[in-house]
C-alpha cells in the first residue's frame, strides 16, 4: 500500500514564490510532500502540461443572505459554492449578517446551519454587525471572536445597516481586545444620500445615475475616516472593494505611515466602468454594484496598486440578484436606481477573469495571481497555511488549470442562481479543470463530485494581521493614539 | 477750511505690500488721500515714529452668545468690542447663533439689536446654523445671504449644534446658490465623543485630559471630509482654528488640487500647547479650548503654513467664560473636563501677541502681520476694501502703534469680562495707542472715546471668495463634482 | 504753480490688493500722492475709463548679448527696450553675460555702457557666471554684488556656459556671503546631450525633435538638484522658466518644506505647446526655445501654480534671433535642431498676452496680473518699492491701459529686431496706450518719446529674498545644512 | 540504497511564506523533496529544534578588490567567503571592478580566476564600469551580459570611478538592450567634494566629519537623478545602500509611479549612527563608510521601508580594511577623513545581526528575514530559484540555525581579514550552526569543510527584474521616455 493516498504528478506547481515542476503528494486531507519523482500514490492525477494551483480563497461574498436593503440574494450555499468550485475556489468567507434587532450569536448559528447543510467548499464567516448593542458588544462578539470568527464587517453607509462613527469605534475596540480584523464598506453616507435624493428628485432615475450618486470622493472620504480610527485605536482594518485611484492612493499613503490597513479590490473594478450601467431601460441594473466601477484611469490605478502590494486581496463581492421581480426588479418596472438591489454575481468568474488578464494576457505573473486570489487572503484572514497555498501540512485544496483552454462566458454556462454574468461574451484563456478540496476531487470533467454540506467551517486562530500589538506603538502619544489604551 | 477733516501725519503706513512713510488724509469716515506733505487737515494726528496700520478685523469671535453647551459667554457687545478696540481691532465678525428650534431670521434680528445697542466697533455676523429645517434653508437663509450676511458657520461636532453630513451638504448647496462662504468647526464628533466617554468612565477627568479627548486625527478627519464636500459642490469653505500640522498639510494639499479651501488659526495654537491645561485642580480650565492647542511641532507647522499662505486668517476665537460658577465652573468644583465650557478670551490680545512675535521678535514681517490680521480676513469675508486696509476710498479704520512700547499682560489690565487672560505674565513689545474707526478716534490715552452702539453693521456684497463659479470647473465630471449641478 | 508736476486723473489704479478709483500725483520722477480729487497738476493726463497700472518689470531677457552658443541676438538695448516700452514694460533685467575667459567686472562695464547708450527703459543686470575662477569668485563677484548687482545667473546645461555642481556651490556660497540671489537655467545636461546626440545620429533632426531632446525629466531632475544645494547652503534660488507640471510640483513641495526657492514661468509655456515646432522645413525654428513648451496639461498646471503662488514671476525670456542666416539659420538651410539658436522674442507681447488671458478672458484677476508681471519680480529682485507698484515714494513708472482695445498681433507691428512674433494672428483685448517712466511719458499715440540712453541703471540693496539669514535655520543639523556654515 | 543522498530531518523550514515543519531531501547538489516523514537518506542531519533556512545571498560585497581610492581591500576570496560561510551566507555577488584603462573582459577573467582559486561559497559578479569607452560599451559589455553577467555597477561619486551623467545613460542603454540591471552608488559628487574640501580647508579633519561631508541631500539628489534616467530609458535600477529617510521616501514615491527601481540597505544603516565615528584620534575610522550611517530617525525609516517592501534587499557592503597602514591608515597617523578608506567588514555578521533584531527581538518576522537576506536578492539578480530559497529543484544551499544560541561578537572571533568588527561587544541570539552548499556541509562544529575554489560561478539568465520590456510602457510619450526608443 502506498504511503500517499493521491499524487498529483508532473504538473507545474504555483506559489507566490514561483512555479516549480514537481509532484504533490496527499495523505488524507493534507499535502504531505512536494518533490520530484515522488513514490506512486494510491490514486494518481496526471497534471502534465497543467498548472497546479492553490484552490482560491474568496474572502468577500454574500451567500444566502438578506441584503442591507432587505432583498434575499439569489444563491443558497449550495448554488453559490457550486459556482465557486467550478471557478477554482475552494474556500469562501461570506457574511453572518446581523440585521437590527438580531441576536448576533443566533445569526452565526443560523448561517452556520445553512452552510453546513449546503456548502460544497469550505467556508468561514465575517461577523456583520449592524446592531452594536451592549449584548452584541459585551456578550456575543467577544465570545464569537474567541471561538474563531476573527473578522468583522461594518458598513459606513446603507441606512439599515450602517454604524455611526462612535459605534464603529466601539466595535473596533472589542476587535482590538479580542483579536479580530475589522472589514468595512467605507463610503460616506451623507454624500450618497444627498446625491441620490437630489438626483431622483430631479428625475435622474436611470441605472446610469447610480454611479453618479456615489461620488468618487465618498470613497476617499470614508477611507480617510476609517484610517484615522485605525490609527487612534491601533487596530488593523480591511478596506473592501477599492474602486478609485484616490482610494488606492490613500491606502498607499496610510500604509507608508505605518497604519495597519489592508485593502481589497474586485474584478468589476478592473474590468468594468461606470458606462456599463448606461443601457436601455433598466438593463443597466445588471451592472449595478456599490461602489460603482469608475473609469479606465481608475482601472489602471488599481492594477498598479495590486502590483505594488497596496491592495493585497482580490475578492468577488459576489452579491447575486436575478434580473426579475425577486431581485433587481423587486420594486417593479418603474424603479429608480435607488430601488434596485446592488450587486453582481462573481464567485465563478473571479479566478478565470484574473488568470486571463494577469497570466494569459501578460498584465502580471502567475505568482501574483496566486498571491492576491489565494495566499494573501488566507494569510490576512487567519486561514493560512491551512488554506491558500500548496505547502506541506496544508489542506489539499488544489485547482488544476489548463492554461490554454479557451472559454467564452455566457449567462447559461454559469452555475450560480443569478441567471446572468456581467461578463457574458468575454473569451477567457485558462480554466480550472480539476478541483480538489481537502484531498477529494470535487470538480472534474465539468461535473461536481461533492455533496452539499461536505464543506467544513474554518475557525481561525489569531492571525498576524489581527494580533493586538502587545505594546504601544513606538510613536505612541497622548494626542494621537491614546484610544488604543482605552480600548 | 481744510479739504481734509483729519490728517494722520508723518507715520509709516503699513500694508500687505510694504511700509511707506506717508500721510493719511481723512474726509468724513473715509480715507481720501495718501501722500507726502499732504495739506493741513482740520485735525491732525502726529504719527512720527509710529506705525499706521489698518484696524484689525477679527473674523471669529463669540459675543453675547450662548455656547453650544448652553453657557452664556461673559461678554456683552460693549465689553467685547471695548476689549477689541483697546487691542487695535475695529471690526468683529461674531455669530448670530441659531440653536435648535430657533427661527434663523429672528436670531439675526436679535443679535443685530444687541450689537446696535452695545458695539463700539463695526461688526458683522456669521450665520450659525444648527437647525437646517426647510424654513431655515428655503426661506430665511437665502434671504439673509441676499441681504448681505454672506458667511455661514456650521459645526461638525458638539451634540447640540452639530449637523449631520447630509445637512452640511444642504447648507452648502444654499450657500452656493446664493453666494455665501461656509465656515466650519471641523472635528470628528464620534472620535471625540468616544474618547471623552471612555476617559471619563475610567476616571481621567482633569482638564489635562481635554486635549487627549480631541485626538489630532479628529481634526484631520473632519478637514478631509469637508474638503470632499467642497469639491463635490464646488463651494468655498473656511476651516476654522487649524491646530495640527496634519490639518495644515491637508489644507495645503487641497489648495494645491484647486479645491476652494481657506483656513484660519488663532494665537492659542501658536503660543500654547496641550501642557498648558496641566495645572492643579481645575485651574487648567482657563486654558481649555476646542480644538486644544497641541505641541511645539504643531506650532512650528502653523507658523510655516501662515508664511506659505496655506492659512490666510488669524482670528482670536474669543470665547470668554469666567473662572467661576457663571462660566468655566458652572457644573461645580467636581466638574469633569466634559462639563467645563471651552473657550478663551482673546479679542484684546490677538494683535499685540502677533505683532510682538511677528515683528518685534522677527518671526515674520509687518506686511504679513497686516495681511493675516486685517487685509486677508476682510477680503475673504467680503469687507474689503471698505475694511482691512489703508486705501483711498476705504473706511478710516486705523490703529496707530508704538512699535517700541512694552506691556506686560495681566488679568487686571484686560478690558473684556472674562476676568483673566491665558497669556498673563507675557511681555509684549509694540502696542496700539490710538485707534480710529471710520475717522473717529475711539481709543487714545488709554481710554475709550466711542459710545456703545456707535459701531455699524457691515453688510457684504458677494466677495470673490464666495462667488459661485458661473461655469463648471474645468475638471468637471459626473463622478467628482456633479453635486455642483444639483445644488 | 502746482505742487504736482503731473496728475493722472480719474483712472482705476491697480495693485496687488485691488483696483481703486483715484488720482496719481507725480512730482519729478516720483509718485507723491494717491487720492480722490487731488489738486490740479502742472500737467494732467485723463485716465477715465482706463486702468492705471505699474509699469511692467521684465526680469528675464537677453539684450544685445551673445548666446551660450555664440550667436549674437538680434536686439540692441535701443530696439529691445523700445519693444518693452510699447508693451507696457518700464524696467528690464537682462544679462551681463560672462563667457569663459571674460573678466566679470569688464563684462558688467561693457553691458552697462551698452545700456547707457541705448536703453529707453530703466534696467538692471543679472551677473551671468560661466567662468568661476578665483578671480571671479574672490575679487569681482563680491565687489559687484556689494555694488548693487544682487542677482546671479548660472546654467546647468549648454556646453559653453554651464557650471559643474561644485562650481554651482562655489557661486552660491559667494552669493550667500554677500547677499545675492542665484537664478538658474536648470535642466540636466547629460540627459539633453545624450538625447540630442542620439536623435541626430538617427536622423531625427527637424525642429520638432528639439522638444524631444529636452525630456520633461531633465527639468525635474535639475530642479531637485538645485533645491538640494539651496537647502545645503541655506541660499535662496530662482528657478527660471518652469515648463512642466512636475517642475511646478517640485517647487511647491520644496517651498512647503521651507526651502527658499522662487520660480518663474513665461508666456510661451502658458500659450504654446511642443507641437508648435512641428512645421514644414525649418519654419518650426521660430518656435524653438529651451526648455521647450510642453503640453496643454502642463499649461494648466502652470496656471494653477501661478494662482497658488508657487510660481511668483512671469518674465518674457526674450531671446530674439531673426529667421535668417544672422540668427536661427546661422548654420544654413540644412541645420539640425541642435544647430539652431534657441529663443523667442517676447518683451513687447508679454504684458498684452497675459492681460488678455488673465483679465479679459477671466482666467485670473487684475491683482494677480500686477503681482506676477510687476510687483513680485520687483520685490524678489530688490527693486521694490522703487519699481513694480504705484505707491507713494516710488518711481512714477506707469502704464495706462485701455482694457477694451483690441489688437491683432502681426510680425510687422512688433518693435524689436527679431522680425517675427510666435503669437502672430492672435487677437488681444487690452493694450497699454500711455507709458510713463519716472514721470516722463515715453509712449503715447503709438510713438516713443524717450531718448536712447535715458534709461537708468537700477542698483539694488539687499532685498528680503536675498538676505542671508543671520542665524542658522531652526532645523539646522550637521547632516543637512552644515554647508551654510562653510559658505 | 536510498533515493536521497541527504535528508535534513525534523526541522522547521523557513521561506517567505511561512515556517513549515518538514524534512528536506537532497540528491546530489539539489533539493528534490520536501515533506513529512520522508524516506531515510544516505546521510541524515537532525534538525529538530532548528530553523532550516536558505543560505544567505549577499548581493553587495567587495572581495579581493582595489577600492575606488586605490587601496586593496583586506580579503581574498578565501578569507571573505570563509567569513560568509560562517555567517550562513552561501552565495556572494562581488565586483569585477574595472578601473580606468582596464579592458573589461580582462577584468572579468581576472576576478573569475581569483574566485575560482579561493571561493568557498558560490559567487557571481557585478560588472563595475568606470571606463565606458566604445570598446567597453560596444564589445565587452554586451558580450559579458549575454554570457550571464547580468548586473552592472556604476558610481555617481568617487573621482576615479564615477561616470558623468551622459556616460551613465550610455551604460544604461546597453543594459537595456542586452538585459542587465544597473546598480548604483548614488550620491551627488559635487556636494560631497565641495563639503569635504571646505571641511578640510577649515580644519575639520577628524573621522567624525566624514558624515558631515556627505550631506543627506547628496543621497536624495542622486536618487532623484538616477530615477529620472531610469524613467527616460525604461531601464530597471538598484539603488545601493539607502541611508536616509528621504532616500527611502524617494524610492517609495518612484515605485508608486511605476518606475522600475529596486533598493538595498545594509546593517550599518540599521544599527549604527553618525555618532559612531566620533571617537578619540582616528579610531572612528573603523566606523567610516559611504554613505555614512545617519540618525535613529533614519534607522526607523529604513526599518519601515523594509517592512513595506520599498527596500527589498539587505546586503553587507562588506568592504574590509585593516585599521593599520595597509588599510584605514594608509595615509599615516595624520590622515584627514578624506584620506581614510571607506568601508566596513560585514559578510559574517550580516545574517546574525538581522536575525537577532528581526526574529529574536521581534522587530519583524522570520519570513521577512528570509526574504530580504536570501530570496529577494536571488530573485532580483537572476539567481532564483537556484539560490535563495528551499524549493524543489533548487540548489541545496541551506543554513541550519539554532534560534536560541547566544553569541557575543568580538574582533577575534571574526573570520575575515579586516581584524575587527564594528559590532564588537553586541550579543546576538540565533546563530547558523551547519551550512550546506549544493548539498555539501561546508560549516559544522565551528569549522570549515570546504576547499578553496570549490565555490562555483553563477551565471544568470535574464531575470524578471532585468527584462527589457518588449513594448513601450503604457504611458509612453515623446517628452517622457523617448530615450527607451533610442537605447
Amino acid at each position: 500500500m502506498s504511503v500517499y493516498d493521491l499524487v498529483v504528478r508532473g504538473g507545474s506547481v504555483a506559489s507566490t514564490e514561483g512555479v516549480f515542476p514537481m509532484d504533490v503528494a496527499i495523505r488524507g486531507e493534507h499535502i504531505v510532500a512536494l518533490g520530484q519523482d515522488l513514490p506512486q500514490g494510491t490514486r494518481e492525477i496526471d497534471a502534465k502540461g497543467r498548472l497546479v494551483m492553490p484552490g482560491g480563497v474568496d474572502a468577500h461574498c454574500h451567500i444566502e443572505q438578506l441584503s442591507g436593503g432587505g432583498i434575499m440574494n439569489a444563491d443558497t450555499f449550495e448554488s453559490a459554492t457550486r459556482a465557486a468550485a467550478f471557478g477554482g475556489t475552494t474556500t469562501t468567507i461570506s457574511f453572518a449578517a446581523q440585521h437590527r434587532g438580531d441576536r448576533l450569536r443566533r445569526v452565526v448559528e443560523r448561517y452556520t446551519a445553512l452552510a453546513e447543510r449546503g456548502a460544497l467548499t469550505d467556508f468561514a464567516f465575517h461577523l456583520w454587525i449592524s446592531d452594536p448593542t451592549p449584548e452584541t458588544l459585551v456578550e456575543d462578539l467577544p465570545a464569537l471572536i474567541d471561538a474563531g470568527h476573527r473578522s468583522i464587517k461594518i458598513f459606513m453607509t446603507y441606512e439599515n445597516v450602517r454604524l455611526l462613527d462612535e459605534q464603529v469605534l466601539d466595535v473596533m475596540a472589542v476587535a482590538r481586545q479580542h483579536g479580530a480584523l475589522v472589514c468595512a464598506h467605507a463610503e460616506n453616507h451623507g454624500m450618497i444620500k444627498w446625491m441620490a435624493d437630489r438626483l431622483v428628485s430631479r428625475g435622474y432615475v436611470a441605472p446610469k445615475f447610480h454611479p453618479v450618486s456615489h461620488p468618487r470622493g465618498s470613497e476617499a472620504e470614508a477611507f480617510e475616516r476609517l484610517i484615522r480610527f485605525s490609527e487612534l485605536l491601533d487596530q488593523p482594518i480591511v478596506l473592501f472593494h477599492v474602486s478609485t485611484a484616490e482610494g488606492a492612493a490613500i491606502v498607499r499613503r496610510a500604509r507608508g505611515e505605518g497604519i495597519k490597513v489592508f485593502a481589497e479590490t474586485c474584478p468589476q473594478y478592473l474590468f468594468m466602468t461606470a458606462d456599463d450601467t448606461d443601457r436601455p431601460g433598466l438593463e443597466g441594473a445588471k451592472w449595478m454594484c456599490s461602489p460603482p466601477p469608475r473609469t479606465v484611469r481608475d482601472q489602471n490605478a488599481l492594477w498598479r496598486a495590486l502590483d505594488l502590494g497596496d491592495l493585497q486581496i482580490l475578492s468577488s463581492d459576489h452579491a447575486p440578484y436575478r434580473y426579475d421581480e425577486t431581485g433587481k426588479l423587486s420594486a417593479g418596472p418603474g424603479s429608480t436606481f435607488k430601488q434596485i438591489a446592488n450587486g453582481l454575481p462573481g464567485l465563478e468568474t473571479r479566478l478565470p477573469l484574473m488568470f486571463d488578464a494577469m497570466v494569459s494576457r501578460g498584465m502580471s505573473t502567475i505568482e501574483k495571481f496566486v498571491e492576491i486570489t489565494a495566499t494573501a487572503p488566507a494569510k490576512i484572514y487567519g486561514l493560512h497555511p491551512r488554506k491558500g497555498a500548496i505547502v506541506v501540512g496544508g489542506d489539499a485544496d488544489i485547482a488544476i488549470w489548463d492554461p490554454n483552454r479557451e472559454v467564452t462566458l455566457t449567462d447559461e454556462a454559469m452555475h450560480d442562481n443569478s441567471g446572468y454574468t456581467p461578463f457574458a461574451g468575454r473569451t477567457i484563456r485558462g480554466w480550472p479543470e480539476i478541483v480538489l478540496r481537502r484531498g477529494s476531487v470535487i470538480v472534474s470533467d465539468g461535473a461536481i463530485h461533492a455533496k452539499p454540506g461536505s464543506g467544513k467551517i474554518q475557525l481561525r486562530d489569531c492571525a498576524d494581521s489581527m494580533k493586538p500589538s502587545g505594546t504601544p506603538s513606538p510613536e505612541f502619544d497622548p494626542q494621537t493614539n491614546f484610544g488604543a489604551h482605552l480600548a
